[in-house]
């Protein structure tokens, strides 16, 4: 196995170490893939979240051996809850416990006698609460872990894996196709919201880790397991504090080194720190010291799930490489000077084009208002998609871009609509052939292709155009083309991507 | 009439000077209401300028009487079509020119001749082609002004007044509600995106002017019009060059003393500057000094159109004062935090509650999970409205707190639907109460809500979650609370009224 002997040369040698890394990860790559799992807290009805993470299983469609436990019994879909974990019948390969905290430890030791390899904990009231009874629990839960069981928690939503069906809270239509992203979370909320983010957007996951107050399992041992998963390409991470400051930035450059890692730390304004001490009990950090140790480790740091969404999607889909120049191409002069005027602090150039590429494409282009020097500017939001080919193809000729900034106002196609009479926006949005050709110019002109798809007209009797918007992004995206909200978003994304594969050149 | 003397002041008297503004804005009122327009350059079929606009009159309802021109004479949706300018029998009070280039200037003169006030002139093929034919054409137009017509464009895409009923290219279903908002740009694609964006922002405009290359009115003279228009609060300017760069700061200057200017200088980059040069025939500038010198006149600057939406919007229904301090809430911790990390470098503080306070609202919120410091985290999406109202009446006691930040994950309701079975996502979904609690609790505190409405779930299957959002965010602006995409975008806004009104103070 690869694997064990790169470990051994950076480890400097020491068969045991290799031994002890490997038999870790082994645990924590059982609990990403179990084959079946005890849900503690399922009552027969209500909306708690024993019962929501039951259902929620049963909703994505996890394959492996579902066995619902309450202590009052009863059934629930059909199936019997059992009184207790002792009372299943089974081997149990991991634990999702979700009732009251002061019940938490007996049934985490319960767990572990049944011989269960790692449990979550979705019960809050732990040392998040500042409180001497909840600190008090979660030591009773670390005793319980150092005798033998793995925990993500507690406070918690869990771990989503769409390859093995395991989901978060409440996650039941959560996607169940496999990528390449991973994401390690403080928060649960950002857990989840991540993972719904990622279904639209095309971006999709190897594993969402949330790990609330991280009693046991967090983020220094998981980013290691990350960096040596081969599922995993694609390092996200929200923090908002960290058990050991130097054993984690050591951990994040070795990782970084070798994946991209993307963070957004939380809690580093005064108010926002004094609010992670109560979301999870951590200290927030000075906001220079923590941005200059993450710009050492060329970790790319973003500010908030969207920006993550951008940077993670791009990583994902573009050939991993620097990119300084870009060809614009849009309708209406004004939208190719912001997209121009917004590249440039990112370090993007907007070159003009080659003076016989320029001639070319004012061949192709409408006259007049059009133009063709970069920004090219189409002039009008029907030009037909098989121009668009053409302009991207001379484009590409020029040895000056680096990659393609498509804008398309789609909602355009409203007007005509309006103008045409009785037909379906759908099909007279030429979104289809526009995803065609994109993609082919992408082939033979080997630069990528960005979309940039604004959505001005969000009426509530707009819903048409929203549709047509939300099925070409998933057009372009599932051709590898990503696809942004705005220009600004996608020369941030770009900009991240390029940084990063300067440092590792 | 009041402005008369106060224009009479400030000019330090001199009747006739004061006259002469009267006189030219009496005749600059008359195009923004005219009671006839002559469109000329309307075929019978095609998807012409010239047709387009004659529907979109039509469509909008303008009431005036509208008169299509073409040489080739025939009829539209029932209408004669006129075959010049001189054949209609009416008086004319605004002609909008839809002509080939070469043709404009003589369809001009004929509108001079006939005694028509101003018109606005949508072809292009004039000065921004920098061909010397282009150029020449757009010297004769300015020569025919001079004579006595008021010019907007040409390579424009015209008014839109909500008011009266005049229209822009496209805009057949803009929005007839007027409003304090007006709009002065050099792009029309800006200008129309603009006009309905603030269709379902809830931003409502006085006018929209689209004046293109600019031959005859342009930014300066427009901007002392919108100082002294009654119907204008909130003036936006979309720049990319201007003609008198001393009189232009000069104007602004004057402007913004009295009434709030946010602009978008487009075209401060080399490449965007470039292209400003092939749009609208403009230079672009040096950035540092277009920054500087709008910062001296206390002019907001924006970045794009989405922030010009946010400010105009915020400036639009917040009462005018400077706002410090900010109260968050949140169901979820992360979200908190980011909003209290992303209030400080705008300089805005989300200070902790008063103790009794906190001790009020810890006994009105879920537990456990939850917190009442300051962001307070609801710990679940779905609180009740109720509850909601009496935490926000709470931290209003507080006199720290200037206004509040509503986060509300309306998506999670999905969830809820999920659960529940066959129920409508707007029926579960507690939106009216929320606005009307939220409503209620902003006349009771006297602190303005603004609430932030993400939607992280926009896959196609999830039309329904975009459609409650679309209603809710309906619901709040009717009521005067602003609603935003994001806490960033909410702050931001924030940010810079608070700016302009500690100016103003």
């Amino acid at each position: 196995m690869v694997l064990t002997i790169n470990l051994y040369q950076k480890a400097g040698g020491g068969f045991l170490a290799t031994e002890n890394i490997l038999q870790e990860f082994a645990d924590i790559d059982r609990i990403f893939d179990p084959k079946s799992i005890a849900i503690i807290g399922v009552s027969s009805e209500g909306l708690g979240f024993g019962r929501s993470i039951f259902i929620s299983h049963r909703s994505i469609g996890y394959e492996g051996k579902l066995y619902p436990v309450n202590k009052r019994g009863g059934s629930i879909e059909g199936m019997k809850i059992y009184s207790s974990i002792e009372a299943i019948p089974d081997k149990i390969d991991f634990a999702i416990i979700a009732v009251p905290a002061h019940l938490v430890p007996s049934a985490l030791e319960a767990c572990r006698s049944k011989g269960v390899v790692g449990a979550e904990i979705l019960s809050s009231g732990f040392s998040e609460t500042g409180t001497p009874e909840g600190i008090a629990l979660e030591e009773e839960l670390k005793t319980i872990a150092k005798k033998g069981i793995r925990l993500i928690g507690p406070n918690c939503f869990g771990i989503y894996c769409p390859k093995s069906g395991l989901t978060m809270l409440p996650g039941p239509d959560l996607s169940r196709k496999p990528g390449s992203v991973a994401l390690l979370s403080q928060s649960g909320g950002l857990s989840v919201d991540f993972g719904y983010i990622g279904k639209w957007r095309g971006i999709h996951f190897s594993k969402i880790i949330s790990f609330g107050n991280g009693c046991d399992l967090r983020e220094t041992e998981m980013l290691r397991y990350l960096r040596h998963d081969p599922e995993t390409r694609v390092i996200c991470v929200y923090i908002e504090g960290v058990a050991d400051g130097r054993d984690f930035f050591t951990a994040l450059k070795e990782v970084a080194a070798e994946k991209p890692v993307i963070i957004i730390k939380g809690g580093l304004s005064e108010s926002g720190s004094r609010a992670a001490a109560s979301h999870t009990a951590s200290l927030g950090g000075n906001k220079a010291i923590w941005e200059a140790a993450l710009r050492q480790c060329h970790v790319t740091q973003v500010e908030n799930l969207e920006e993550m969404s951008d940077v993670a999607l791009t990583f994902s889909l573009l050939p991993p490489r620097e990119y300084k120049g870009c060809a614009v191409m849009g309708g209406g002069g004004a939208l190719g000077i912001a997209a121009a005027d917004t590249a440039e602090p990112y370090g993007i150039k907007v070159p003009s084009l080659r003076k016989d590429l320029q001639e070319a494409i004012l061949e192709v282009l409408p006259k007049p208002g059009s133009s063709a020097t970069n920004p090219v500017d189409i002039a009008n939001p029907y030009v037909s998609p098989k121009y668009i080919r053409e302009i991207l193809l001379y484009a590409s000729q020029d040895e000056n871009i680096d990659f393609h900034i498509v804008i398309q106002l789609l909602y355009h196609y409203k007007a005509l609509q309006l103008n045409l009479g009785n037909v379906k926006l759908g099909e007279i949005t030429p979104y289809k052939e526009l995803a065609k050709v994109c993609r082919e110019a992408m082939d033979i002109g080997k630069k990528p292709v960005m979309l940039i798809l604004p959505n001005i007209r969000r009426d509530e009797d707009d819903l048409e155009i929203e549709e047509v918007n939300r099925e070409t992004r998933r057009l372009f995206t599932e051709a590898g083309m990503p696809v942004f909200d705005s220009v600004k978003n996608a020369f941030n994304a770009v900009a991240s991507i390029s940084r990063y594969y300067r440092y590792r050149r």
